[in-house]
């Protein structure tokens, strides 16, 4: 068996930025992507740890909510993320099971980008049961995913990294982004298992909690007559589309701009990531 | 902001084995424990890559099916874990989101501890929505818990750790398991955070799959008429009971004699993970 998970990693220089972009690969027994909040957890924690990232990004894809006014291709800015499949009916447990919180305050990016702005809410299952729909109500979302809310927080140190997670393999493969940002595919390296990065020792066990903003467009509408068929219908157009968008607003080059100007750096998971703080961005 | 993790670690010697337990602790927020299958997760990688253990003992409270034959206060061992509620309608990603698998398989123990032998499944709730209740149903399950099933998995270096994960504070805190074999507690060495324990570097971002065992006690009849009071009402009256069976059937010691025989040992979670192989324990 080889002991070598399925992570892969994208790394380059851009304006002097380290960039790196994290993949969560396929379930090696099944050959699927490895979807949902157990693979994001750990991809991210591990990222984190080896990578010491300023800032997340998640990019990805999305349920829409047709009563929030959500359209097949919007992509959204996430203002918070909470859980809907995790119900626990004991006083404070019920809100650590939600575990709602805000994302990192982005404002002036928000009206440079001109795109969406919306509550994500996430869960483990792609259909929605009718529990996960009045939990996605009462979490007031717009937009439900399989990946963005997760329990990873810490304060964080300084370092000059920028990576991201991609959840599907037809959503580019993190080439794309180079790509757009004008650097040859060919510049990259590849690094199935990041064997060779170093994560000092002694944060190991450490959880951290890392800025992070979520770019999320919309596949599907849940309160819709088919959001399966509709996922499998338009992920690929979509995925297509949201690489479209954030080339022509060119949102990573502004984000990567405005990074360097406040001198933080970022990591992105098919994972989401809270923010505690806000710089002034 | 403190940067440490809730976990907490206590460590000792038992018969020339490293012994390790580690509680998942409490959310630094909201002070409950840190139940569910992200903290688990989060707590058993960073744990296989800070202590490398051979085998995970994870001990826990469960739900029980009254139809399947559990009642309170039953202690079973898990032949089987699986998910019930990662639903993915999509041919393919529907096996990877139940993850059925089989646990680590100990004919030899299981005959000398007597204790019931069930499938488990795990989720992120207490409570059973209908569309859990049909994939546990269809999990064939009798327990159900909100640890069990991670997804961890790689084949594993040798090391002599035993290590443990308790779900719940009341549930002991580690050190009954060193009174029961004979240790006093005084002797354990409480680490909060790991942070002068070594992973290798190079392990960081690898995934381990590593045997696992599950032993868990029945707090409440999930298919009963008030599981969610039935928990709290036994929580703590179950797990005296299980700490009081594991230490009358002497089940930790059995277990370590078998694995100084085997020369395999053993980590253990809040978590669950499954296993691949068969020593013939």
């Amino acid at each position: 068996m080889d002991p070598c998970v399925p992570w892969i990693r994208y790394h380059g220089l851009y304006k002097e930025l380290h960039i790196n972009l994290v993949w969560p690969g396929k379930d090696s027994v099944l050959g699927v992507d490895s979807v949902g909040m157990i693979s994001a957890s750990l991809v991210t924690y591990a990222s984190i740890q080896a990578l010491n990232p300023d800032l997340i990004i998640n990019v990805g894809t999305a349920g829409g909510s047709r009563a929030k006014g959500a359209c097949v291709g919007d992509v959204y800015l996430a203002s918070n993320v909470a859980f809907h499949d995790r119900r626990i009916p004991i006083p404070v447990f019920d809100m650590y099971g939600i575990g709602s919180r805000r994302t990192f305050s982005t404002p002036n990016l928000l009206k440079e980008l001109n795109l969406k702005v919306g509550k994500l809410s996430t869960g483990d299952s792609l259909d929605m049961s009718p529990q996960d729909e009045a939990s996605i109500l009462a979490n007031d979302a717009t937009i439900k995913d399989m990946e963005a809310c997760l329990d990873v927080r810490r304060t964080y140190a300084c370092n000059e990294i920028f990576c991201t997670v991609f959840p599907y393999e037809n959503y580019g493969d993190g080439k794309q982004w180079f790509k757009e940002m004008g650097r040859p595919a060919s510049q990259l390296t590849s690094d199935p298992c990041f064997r060779d990065k170093g994560a000092a020792v002694a944060y190991v066990a450490d959880l951290l909690s890392v800025p992070a903003i979520f770019v999320k467009a919309v596949t599907d509408i849940v309160d819709g007559a088919k959001p399966t068929s509709e996922f499998l219908q338009n992920l690929v157009t979509v995925t297509a589309a949201l690489d479209q968008a954030v080339s022509q607003k060119n949102l990573v080059a502004k984000l990567i701009s405005r990074l360097t100007e406040g001198h933080i750096l970022l990591l992105m998971g098919s994972t989401g990531i809270f923010l505690l703080g806000n710089t002034g961005w």
